[in-house]
């Protein structure tokens, strides 16, 4: 067995989550429409979420902090405190989000647990979010622990394989970015297995060229085990 | 040796914090002036950021949401945006304050290693405002990683023996509060120092009786390995 740890991505690549920030993002949109074609608004959002991230790191959370900025923002300061109740509310109702498993997910965990590997999730965004959506989606029996990353940078990654006690050619990442999930694990000598959403955030926008060594990229999750020769 | 981990809290065992937060405080109640006294306003805000812990978790973004929050309800919906502003302002500040670590730690943290201990800091809070305190403090190098916990209860500290692969007698936790540090710790059947810290947060308050097995309470870190017999 090469893989000592097989590390999941958890957003878009176990369960639904984008879909739910377009949502939120076009109910935003709406709120501040006196103000801006939803373009605009999106556009404004992007920029200061961006900025904010230093700061705030990913998550939801933060996202509520920077659509309050952005409505700040657009408005020149002249922003009706019912909105800013209402983006709080939407933030709340973001957190509250049913957990929608994306398909094979169950099947792919179960036969990786079986063949002994130990599986974690390692996910960005706010920690009790992360971990309350691996309870709801009733597969957290998978995974010996979940990671939650500041960032997915090869320094992020370092960290992890050291408090892992690993070497780089025992991690193998599964995710839906190129960016965040293939690209910085590649770069120190890991593997990597691409599946694609149909939804991907434009901040998480990446380019791969050629075929590297330690990397798959897969339709869906079920053909993993097979992709697992790499 | 006993123990396989050392765990130390970070916020007011590591370094000092509650105090910001007090500050922080003490500048939300003089922007909320007009509205109520110091004391009605930080009891509103102490209420909605125990209400909201459920929902956000601990750590500095969900401290300004509720800071907004308490702001909206206080000013019964009339709140100026100016004050949203200066409350996310506020909020930004504290992320950014500089870390003062307290008298005796990296001392403390070079015998421990030395020792062979491993070492974690084990916190609650946001993930990378607590990673940047830990890089920004210097000490970074004596830990072998950090644990960022969305909650200090028993559950989660049996999570965190299952992910380091220990049982409960390999365990040591130091840390001020004997609610999240010491009282869960002990429970489990693991072992707890408790350093007292000059402020507590209410919400962190609580009682230990007698001297049970497996505590010690020292008054200042540098105690620490003389009370490690326990």
């Amino acid at each position: 067995m090469k893989f000592k740890y097989v590390a999941f991505d958890a957003d878009d690549t176990l369960w639904v989550n984008e879909s739910y920030f377009r949502e939120t993002e076009a109910h935003f949109s709406e709120l501040l429409a006196a103000y801006g074609d939803a373009e605009t608004i999106t556009n404004k959002l992007l920029e200061i979420e961006i900025r904010n991230i230093e700061l705030y790191g990913y998550g939801v959370k933060g996202f509520i902090l920077s659509m309050i900025e952005t409505g700040i923002s657009v408005t020149n300061g002249s922003l009706p405190e019912a909105v800013i109740s209402k983006i709080i509310e939407l933030g709340k109702e973001l957190l509250n989000k049913p957990v929608v498993l994306l398909d094979g997910i169950e099947e792919v965990l179960k036969a990786l647990q079986g063949k002994g590997y130990k599986l974690v999730v390692a996910t960005k965004g706010d920690l009790l979010d992360q971990e309350r959506k691996l309870y709801r989606s009733n597969i957290e029996k998978y995974f010996h622990h979940i990671e939650v990353m500041s960032d997915k940078k090869e320094a992020n990654y370092l960290k992890l394989l050291a408090h892992l006690d690993i070497t780089p050619d025992e991690f193998l990442m599964i995710g839906n970015s190129l960016k965040s999930d293939v690209l910085p694990v590649l770069n120190i000598g890991a593997s990597a297995v691409h599946v694609p959403f149909h939804t991907t955030w434009i901040h998480e926008e990446a380019e791969l060229e050629g075929n590297p060594a330690g990397f798959a990229e897969i339709e869906k999750v079920s053909d993993l085990i097979e992709a697992m020769d790499l």
